[in-house]
């Protein structure tokens, strides 16, 4: 969506308001439910996707008052982001907001744990994208390997990074793909494997480009990934540790999660397949002397994954049982117990060229 | 040091292992003691600094084999690392070694919360840096600016990355500076607050390079920073959160680390300056209305820099002390009370041009 079309939505909002005041009615606005019981998981798309339950937030109702007048300030303030071709991080959208009402001892924000889920009400009333709304999260990642991207004028070979890579940054909206030649997209769980693989010139022996989420992808890794899939078509496989964290991280990848299920479409990408750590490898691969006993948390994770709707592909409940069972997981390093270049050379080419993977 | 320096010394600790057994002579090693009592404060020089207090590790004390059987393995891992050219992280290191000792039911370890201070008292016996061992931590944090870096013959233009910039890897003793067009080097503690003066183009209109440390430094990135001031004779500018944790990094970044503070030469940057956030700031910027009240855990954490013997310049004391008067921290997003561009256009560089820098 353009700047343009953000920005009238933002206005629209504002005289719908108005006009109800005009006409003497309450002002008032409908608000899309967030809790988990308006989630749900699209068997076919394998993406989380949002109900449509509505709230109604009323400017007369006492309870609502402050959330109201709350929530116009950030569109306000969201308005000028856009018109003025600024972005602010969350935390500094908080800080603009923050004063003490004229004529009044009462603040208009007291913590950022106030202003943050009004932001994602925004979004969900008006199917807008925190990035259109020209805010942005934290950024986490790198990439490396045989693109070409245009970033704000600069073109950037990321086969040319040597062994640092691109800082993937928290907004990707702006990133034009010049090239792209690769057959797959490995994204990777810690940024110690990351640096293993370029080392030992995984890209470039194996024709593919690399990201690291360094543990739970950040919005913008995710965005890059899903952008990379539907623009590029390109294959994403991803590798993390084998255990119930690791394979949470991967299933937000792919269908999505359940605080961001408005945004699933963009953020996650369901064509991700899975190469590892599996706990079949630990047999086939010989690595029993490498694994760590599950602690008690690990057990209540995969306890709560063998609940969750996009959890219940058989691959996957098998592996999680399987966990269970040997009581065991296993860290994506352990695979240097064979040697450093064994990743590299044998499990991940093994694993990818044969089609071992997981939906 | 050259790989291959490194190399001998590692060999010739097993040599004389080796011949004071020739001797029937009890194998031992000297161990510089790292614990707080041996670290000591360097006014002078403005870094932490080690003393030179030594403990023996004897094969035959029985308390002690299992570390000395420990510390020679991992010398004998890292001798193939140097020899054979490759860089593992420590967890890999970890994985590498361990296994059951043939003909026993003894592993050779069992958690990496063994083998890591190991690494560490192998670094100061043998006086070579973690890095030269080819071992290395985890990275964080990103470089933008006039800077050309050759990375293993890549020849990379930080100031072409657009608003992604470079990935600073862990280690960075490959880089070679080609060419350092900049006044000075800010080195900004939040990730956003660091995307904030990308936006305002504050390199290009200030003539600087950044680095954003994304929290406490690592090690690769206060090494970096080393090399800019040392090598480039770059002035580096620090600018943190306005609280005690914030001032703790820059006092890492500054003086070196107690835990390495074997590597304070190479870590520490005694040339550093602070630009803020201040407690004085608050005032002279009209910034109360968007400072935080203290927690008991910020007001424990000010007690424990007042007696840190490297927190006794007086500017320093004033600060901790005002910030324990008023009761408050401040964080460098709550300049955008003021406006989104105020901290790029008024606040730092009216900081920087007056010099109003604290030591």
């Amino acid at each position: 969506m353009s700047d343009k079309e953000v920005a009238k939505k933002l206005v629209d909002l504002g005289k719908e308001l108005e006009s109800l005041i005009q006409k003497g009615r309450e002002p008032k606005m409908t608000v899309p439910q967030r809790g988990r019981s308006n989630v749900s998981f699209d068997e076919e798309a394998n993406l989380l996707r949002m109900g449509d339950k509505d709230s109604s937030r009323n400017f007369l109702n006492v309870a609502h008052t402050k959330k109201f007048m709350q929530t116009t300030l950030i569109a306000s303030k969201c308005r000028d982001f856009v018109e003025s071709g600024k972005t602010a991080s969350i935390r500094e959208l908080y800080y603009q907001m923050k004063h003490t009402i004229k004529g009044t001892k009462e603040n208009t924000f007291e913590d950022q744990s106030e202003s943050d889920p009004l932001i994602v009400d925004l979004e969900t009333m008006l199917s807008v994208l925190r990035e259109e709304l020209h805010l942005k999260a934290d950024d986490k990642g790198t990439l490396i390997g045989n693109i070409v991207i245009e970033d704000t004028g600069d073109v950037i070979d990321c086969s040319k990074l040597g062994r640092s890579g691109l800082s993937i940054p928290s907004i990707v909206e702006h990133y034009k793909f010049q090239e792209v030649d690769a057959d797959y997209c490995l994204v990777i769980e810690t940024g110690a494997m990351f640096d293993r693989l370029v080392e030992e010139k995984f890209p470039q022996k194996n024709n593919c480009i690399m990201v690291s989420t360094k543990g739970q992808a950040a919005r913008g890794c995710r965005r890059l990934v899903n952008r990379l899939s539907r623009e590029e078509k390109l294959p994403i496989i991803m590798f993390t540790d084998g255990d119930p964290w690791g394979y949470y991280i991967y299933s937000v990848v792919k269908a999505g999660s359940m605080a961001l299920a408005h945004e699933s479409e963009r953020l996650g990408t369901p064509e991700t397949q899975f190469v590892g750590m599996t706990m079949s490898d630990v047999e086939d691969f010989g690595l029993e002397k490498v694994t760590e006993q599950l602690k008690d948390v690990d057990k209540k994770r995969i306890r709560e994954l063998l609940q969750y709707p996009w959890f219940q592909k058989k691959e996957w409940r098998r592996e999680l049982k399987l966990m269970e069972q040997k009581g065991v997981r296993i860290e994506q390093q352990a695979l240097a117990s064979k040697s450093l270049e064994f990743v590299a050379k044998e499990y991940l080419p093994e694993k990818i060229n044969s089609k071992q993977l997981l939906p």
